[in-house]
């Protein structure tokens, strides 16, 4: 009987995947107690090139746990790799050799979109061959974009870094009384539910985004320069919040990278969006125009926490344990909001094979005609997933970064 | 005798320029107790349009000064005007003629190397003209680069954001196996001092960045590329900290923005260094590579602020508001650290005559010989400038921005 973990990280980094490998392996130690935990180098990489640690003794105590918890990115490394579509490749049965060698009873696999395909596949031929491993998927995407989750690790806390930088972006822009506009280019390829945080502020009365611009409808250059003269006549000093991935109707990405060459799963590069549409302004109404991409930090601000989102992804990573343990396979984790009007958070199961390579959208309905801005029910929706903070630790003022050996 | 006060603040935004603007009213509510408590929108601007506040009303407790301390930006509006060189311009006749319609008594302006010119010419007329008034320049700039003060109001917090997010951003761009080269622009047009901060995590062993690059050393394309084949032999994924204000030998700008008018004081906005420098290393060296502008966040993110950064801010007002009540004028305010091994901070004052206009740049002895690091001996320097969290106020997970109405 194959009693050991074994976990991995795979995909771009946020802030709480760490969160999520501290849960799975605090619920290792509780259902699994006499296992070896084993980590895999750089995901599905390091357990083709045999490059696997032994997490027990590295994450033991309690603050080793809150550390991890609080270290952006991912700390067993990830990699960005497709597994091939033949079932029989021999590349498999290098990943099972790896599972049996070491007693694999249960793989952990934290990853986004792209991930969940490598879910899906090693647990097809899981089931095909009658091996006895349990494999659970275990979502994390800044980008919400997943379905069948009520929303996703890490997205509330970049949200909140996104609402947050926002409002004091709008504050830093209001202090000058010539007219101007400030173009913030939020990351989001396919979906704006990164981009449609920059509104949240505005519930509790704070400046926040006055345009919100989604990938969900198509962009107008005349539509957004109309939108700008108009609100230009209400207020001096105006804040545009784009997603990176806003297009025109021919499908031509506003200020897409020429060189950009498509990555292993066919994804584009991009850059500039906010960069165009800047000199799009200057060029047009000639007032005073600035861009910022927010970039990185989006993902990796673990000095702006949300204590919901890491919170959220420790209970996660239990729930994907206790799922194995009770003898489930082929599953993503998900997050279940409770319905009533206080916030409340269950955990289920979803067979990975049904979310695969699928992308949850804002839906149209929570986009305002035009689609210069989004509803207050989004925002409402939203709100929750970015409150309370995490007093992460930090030495001399600067964070402490949890590091696995 | 006039015997109200009247604050200003100007030039570029800050996270500290409110803290120094309730330190000078906490200041006044002690020294002045029964003066009114002026505040002009928009610097002189406000002065010159009659626009003033009152502020004894509206910043009056703990909890609002509290606020006004963790607000980012200028909450009284800032401007960006140079007053006439010759102090006979009728302009001047305006502003002594709003000092004297408000009994003003004492006039502070908090701003940067710009300001200080402004209050240099208004102390140079109030005592050609005999005027009854106490001019008094409090220094703020993140950037540095005042002469006679150990360092600037708003610079550590600064340099907080910068060394927290470079460490993040090292941190992120860990994650994946192949070598990769991130690129990280930091505000700085002359002076590197807020660069060179992205170095400070080293001393205490975290990730931060492997070259850093400031505008005191000429700026040379195929030694820089030499110090990324050199580094990327030691370490895969580097993480490169370069100025705005890189320059190569003969003054032009890396990634100069073409299309740059100069500002009033004759600046040209930049953009790009590091998107330039991205393009070059992908021609070149052909790795992965990223390009991250910090831009405005660097001077606006209250919600990672230095306590000792926004204490010392809130002690400057305080120091100003000392100097006007002993009678002294024409003076700016300026930070003395204090000889021996634990960091301790005075108040100081220099004629403001001697101040504008100059830059303060980071000494050669302290850039390693090659320009591609500075030395560890700098980075102690700044290291203690960075210490402390403040827990700001937060509604709903976000920040709380205090507005003078």
């Amino acid at each position: 009987m194959n009693k050991n973990v074994l976990i991995g990280q795979s995909g771009g980094p946020t802030v709480a995947i760490n969160a999520t490998l501290s849960g799975i392996i605090k619920g290792c130690r509780e259902l699994y107690p006499d296992s070896v935990i084993y980590g895999a180098r750089n995901g599905v990489k390091g357990i083709l090139a045999d490059n696997l640690v032994r997490l027990n003794e590295q994450v033991a105590t309690q603050s080793q746990a809150y550390a991890l918890e609080t270290t952006p990115a991912a700390a067993l490394g990830s990699c960005r790799m497709k597994l091939p579509a033949d079932l029989n490749d021999p590349v498999y049965d290098v990943i099972f050799g790896a599972f049996e060698r070491y007693g694999i009873g249960a793989f952990f696999y934290i990853g986004g979109n792209d991930s969940m395909d490598t879910v899906d596949k090693l647990s097809r031929i899981a089931a095909r061959d009658g091996k006895p491993i349990r494999i659970i998927g275990v979502p994390k995407t800044i980008d919400n974009d997943l379905p069948f989750t009520d929303h996703t690790p890490g997205f509330g806390s970049a949200a909140k870094y996104v609402a947050t930088t926002i409002q004091e972006i709008a504050c830093d822009c209001a202090v000058y009384p010539e007219p101007s506009v400030t173009i913030v280019e939020i990351m989001g390829r396919d979906a704006g539910w990164l981009t449609a945080a920059a509104g949240i502020p505005r519930l509790i009365g704070e400046d926040c985004a006055d345009l919100i611009y989604l990938p969900e409808v198509d962009f107008d250059r005349d539509r957004f320069l109309d939108d700008l003269r108009r609100k230009l006549k209400e207020k001096t000093n105006l804040v545009v919040a784009v997603s990176e991935g806003i297009h025109s109707a021919d499908g031509t990405l506003i200020g897409a990278d020429p060189s950009g060459k498509p990555d292993a799963f066919g994804h584009t590069m991009l850059s500039g969006a906010a960069y165009a549409l800047r000199e799009l302004v200057k060029r047009e109404i000639g007032c005073k125009c600035r861009s910022v991409e927010l970039n990185i930090p989006q993902r990796c601000a673990s000095h702006c926490l949300s204590a919901t989102d890491i919170s959220e992804s420790v209970c996660l990573g239990r729930a994907a344990v206790k799922a194995a343990y009770e003898g489930r396979t082929g599953l993503m984790i998900t997050y279940i909001r409770r319905p009533g009007s206080l916030y409340a958070l269950d955990y289920g199961t979803v067979p990975v094979s049904e979310t695969a390579n699928k992308t949850k959208y804002v839906p149209v309905k929570h986009i305002v005609p035009g689609g210069c801005d989004v509803t207050d029910e989004l925002l409402k929706e939203l709100a929750p997933l970015i409150v309370g903070e995490i007093d992460a630790p930090r030495r001399s003022g600067l964070p402490y970064h949890f590091k696995i050996k």
